[in-house]
């Protein structure tokens, strides 16, 4: 299992209706991508981020990663919303680590 | 629910005994911490970030999160490991939101 996180900041302004529709929006059109699965957005409150949301989604493998990323409703979103509104942004990827 | 995410890498070469030896002793150390909970090592693959590493874990409340903050074993851990041998880090701290 892959998870996929990308911690963000948006142009809208603290609890406006752009900010929520794009999180809305956002959470819906991606979660709907086939091979995404346990979709989560959260508030980042860290004073020692300067990111104010996250979304997190988790892959079986890399060849589900892979088909989303070049999936045309995350390219399309990409495109018309993130590219838009994210003012920063940044990715991890993670996968287990065993330290027994 | 709080998620308190640190994602960070080591000065230890890549596969080092050092670098392993970090990484079991930290997840030993923290994880039984009293208020932490879903103490979770993962290894961070992107090349979209130069962090090796991330550390996850859970509290119930910022009670919670405060206390492991203040607690000496943390304490110890960072002063004596982490400011050693971690040459960068990010945290982030996660709080659910709703989209519905």
């Amino acid at each position: 299992v892959i998870r996929h996180t990308v911690s963000f900041s948006l142009v809208h302004p603290e609890g406006s209706t752009a900010e929520a529709d794009f999180l809305t929006t956002g959470a819906r059109t991606l979660a709907a991508v086939p091979g995404v699965v346990d979709f989560v957005v959260s508030r980042q409150v860290s004073a020692k981020s300067d990111h104010a949301f996250q979304f997190a989604m988790s892959f079986a493998d890399q060849g589900a990663y892979d088909a989303y990323d070049a999936h045309s409703d995350h390219r399309d979103f990409v495109a018309a919303r993130w590219s838009e509104e994210v003012s920063s942004f940044r990715e991890l990827d993670l996968i287990p680590y065993d330290v027994s």
